[in-house]
């Protein structure tokens, strides 16, 4: 059965940038929001707007029918949802978890065999679309996990998201996620190495994208960061270092299966040198800054 | 002054599938078409049309006001503009040379600079587009040169093509088709990547297309390559060797600009390994042979 605002208490932790927008959506649809948040200033507005504050993780869990997670790193899941005092220790029997982190598939699957146990069901379901995507409540969300549960939320990721696919089983979501950022990956490298190669012959860089755009060479990289990359623009739409933990994650898995990746691996041994060169807060454009002959660093 | 069907006769060098296209179009256009192909069958449609033979291409550049080229290598083109006979001997005064094959950016500016000093104009021209976008006309044609050349010729550029861009003097073009190249390198094995790791992990990788096709991992090369890898369908669009060729004139061209692209240097050493496996004539979707798990070779 779906969730509805009249029965369902819903519970979210992690109101960064994107979990306070995502966050705010399920509010404006009419549901309880119990929010636990590391730092309590980032749930102010929404306490503000009817959001109830709870101490831990697990009191959200204990208080909610849905509980809803995007945070850090593998760690962080990992300690929210296995720890002592966490999320499956204190769920309520019936009760679906959602983590939309980008995160580990094998944790992913880990976590879902030690809940089902528990009777809890847990859907892994990360999000493409970034900052933008959650305000507007457009992301793309990849899910996996039992088809039941994903059924029963569906009407809260409806209010986040506009492209909504079941992908799989549990850590199927994740997966789908990492072809998402394997995909990526090669294609900045691909767009940096066009336009300093442009760059580098001294040709008119803009005048290039007007001919080669919109053809064989067209991506959605080439398009949105390809001029911030010729304005020197490098503020984050996507953090550095969260793209390198992503693909850290995805090469693991994929090493696991046995799979040779070496667009992969290049375009990962690139984001390390970035970091190491002190660019970890810039956005996934600054990759740029490796290749661009003119550039100041 | 522009060129129109009345005052010039035109020549074309090059009748394979992309240049009967081409040359049928200007024939459309109702210019007189003088024709060379190192096999005459190619031109026997042509001939019918009211195409004239030449026997050689310095024949052919002695009987036209403008000359078209789009042969096989750098090493043809220079044959066939510099060699004993070739188009920049015979070439009438005043005459333009257009050279529409992806050649080498060096090698244009050094047939545009000896040329130039016998009072003949070259434009060095390649396309991207296709076999598709030759028939329909609508290829995008990367222009460099002199801008009076240019205009002259504009009228036989504007019945080829749809995106016409003049990007600079001698060599500009040629540059600007490596862009395109550089881009489209790393991006076929971003794409092989993505869709290997999703086969590898179990998942439905059409269904993940569905979820990852439209947002910040979306290329034209995972939205019209990506359904022909995983429908094992290998058929050349653009052939695996001629791909291969300009990678190698874009890789030579950056190491003489003293740029490092790891990216494309990962891509050609796979695109190598395709060839040495036998896979010269397949299209360059087949890049997927290397990853996929799945495949009977």
């Amino acid at each position: 059965m779906a969730v509805t605002p009249d029965s369902t208490a819903v519970g979210f932790i992690g109101l960064g940038i994107m979990g306070q927008s995502m966050a705010g959506h399920i509010l404006d649809a009419g549901y309880r929001l119990n929010v636990f948040n590391r730092s309590r200033e980032k749930a102010a507005a929404l306490i503000e707007r009817g959001a109830v504050w709870c101490d831990t993780p697990g009191d959200v869990a204990a208080n909610s029918a849905v509980v809803i997670t995007i945070i850090g790193t593998p760690a962080d899941v990992e300690e929210v949802y296995l720890g002592a005092g966490g999320l499956v220790q204190r769920a309520q029997p019936g009760a679906i978890l959602i983590d939309m982190t980008t995160s580990s598939p094998s944790l992913a699957r880990r976590i879902a065999e030690v809940a089902e146990a528990k009777g809890i069901a847990v859907l892994d379901a990360p999000v493409s679309g970034g900052d933008a995507g959650a305000k507007s409540g457009k992301l793309s969300i990849m899910v996996g996990g039992p088809e039941a549960a994903f059924a029963a939320v569906r009407p809260l990721f409806d209010v986040m998201g506009a492209n909504i696919v079941l992908q799989g089983g549990p850590g199927a979501g994740q997966h789908t996620k990492m072809c998402n950022q394997i995909a990526i990956a090669s294609t900045v490298m691909a767009v940096s190495e066009s336009l300093a190669y442009a760059k580098a012959a001294g040709l008119d860089p803009q005048r290039v994208l007007s001919s080669i755009g919109a053809g064989a060479a067209a991506s959605f990289q080439l398009t949105v960061l390809g001029p911030k990359m010729l304005d020197g623009d490098y503020r984050a739409g996507f953090y550095v270092h969260h793209f390198f933990k992503d693909m850290s994650i995805a090469l693991a898995e994929a090493e696991s299966m046995k799979l040779d990746l070496p667009g992969l691996v290049q375009a990962k041994r690139l984001f390390q040198k970035l970091i190491d060169e002190g660019h970890a807060q810039d956005g996934t454009q600054a990759l740029f800054r490796l290749y661009d002959p003119t550039a100041e660093q």
